[in-house]
């Protein structure tokens, strides 16, 4: 039996360099817009709409949405939530509907779905979930990283060789971004949150103040849901792991 | 003294997102484009001028040059050399001129011009002459890789590591590339070979039955000169590094 494909994609700017058709992409963006969904999915909201804007963004909140936005790390002017993950603990907005604009996330989301069979949402959060997930499917498999405007960035990165790692058994990979991430988090799976201290995104998030966000997006397997896009709307799907 | 930076693309696909402006810029290609011109240079070529296309490159022939042509790694049809370095060896081309087209080095050359201060061309067989050479400037560096058809490649990316990796005591790094590929190639230089046998373009090159080619590559510091743009031109500078 031929294994199925796994491959990395560092960026949307290289999107349009991997075929997409009949693949299951999984989009992440680990601060903190894909670990936020999750987060979001995990304790109970009805459904998450990623918007590419902040003004279609904001217009949805008189459908009765929950608007959150972000730019450049900071909650964007008008809205109720910005982009951090703790604001849904506890089941802060269960059962409501989120409208979201985020910097890179949406942006990801949006060119995954061309052609694509299924477009997923991953995080170091539901790490496991998805891995599982991804391995009861048959088909082959893209992991998008959001990046940084364009640019690689070590977290969604290092999310990724976290993911081939977990995949390994199940597929195969002739992808050199694959072989690099794998190589890359399995050298530093001991302390990711210590190596990617130094990452100039988390750096970044360390001047905004919000330590407590980085610790949760790099926090393993909180949750035993997927998030999967279903028409313009990311709900969660339990997994069973055991 | 604020320290000169040092930063990594990934892709030319991607270097429309990095500044060019004032920097002096390492383009690699390391199978087969910019180890071959390293070992033609090393081994006392004139000059070696990168040309985009097989047509432009084969005129070139009736004004004196040697033609080299590559395409998918094979030696293009009417071309007195393909892409392997061991044929500049024990200075069989020595003051000839040679005019030289590659699939992906030539790209990444053009796409390094606009605005740089200086181009160079790196590899493995001249990794230190080449850090010895940027420790000696005031420029921020950036470095390109050439990739493989736009995509990110294993073996252009760790020599970008390498490099970082001895620029670090001079230099700065604001860039997860660079985070990455320094982490990496620490990881894995004491079987760069063996790691890079993973590799899809290795395995490719396997195929043509060229591991000679390959095992040159990835050897260390062979020559003490660096490969510098002057004009439409490379050119060989020796570099004392005692």
């Amino acid at each position: 039996m031929t294994k199925r494909k796994v491959e990395v994609c560092f960026s949307p700017e290289l999107i349009h360099l991997h075929e997409l058709e009949n693949k299951i992409v999984v989009v992440v963006d680990i601060f903190r817009a894909t670990s936020t969904m999750i987060a979001a999915l995990g304790n109970g909201v009805a459904s998450i709409t990623p918007v590419a804007d902040l003004e279609t963004c904001r217009a949805m909140q008189s459908e009765g949405y929950v608007i959150a936005g972000e730019r450049n790390g900071q909650t964007a002017e008008g809205f109720m939530l910005g982009n951090s993950p703790l604001a849904y603990l506890d089941g802060a907005y269960a059962n409501q509907k989120i409208a979201m604009t985020t910097t890179n996330g949406t942006l990801a989301i949006e060119k995954s779905k061309p052609g694509s069979k299924q477009v997923l949402i991953g995080a170091f959060v539901n790490l496991r979930a998805t891995a599982y997930y991804l391995t009861s499917q048959n088909d082959d498999v893209l992991i998008h990283c959001a990046g940084w405007k364009g640019k690689f960035n070590l977290e969604d990165s290092l999310y990724a060789g976290a993911l081939v790692s977990l995949l390994e058994e199940n597929f195969e990979f002739d992808c050199d971004g694959a072989i690099a991430m794998k190589g890359l988090y399995e050298s530093n799976k001991s302390d990711l949150a210590g190596f990617l201290a130094q990452a100039s995104h988390a750096k970044r998030l360390q001047n905004h103040q919000i330590e407590a966000d980085i610790d949760f997006c790099l926090s393993l397997d909180l949750f035993s849901i997927i998030g999967k896009l279903q028409g313009q709307e990311l709900v969660a799907q339990v997994i069973e792991t055991k």
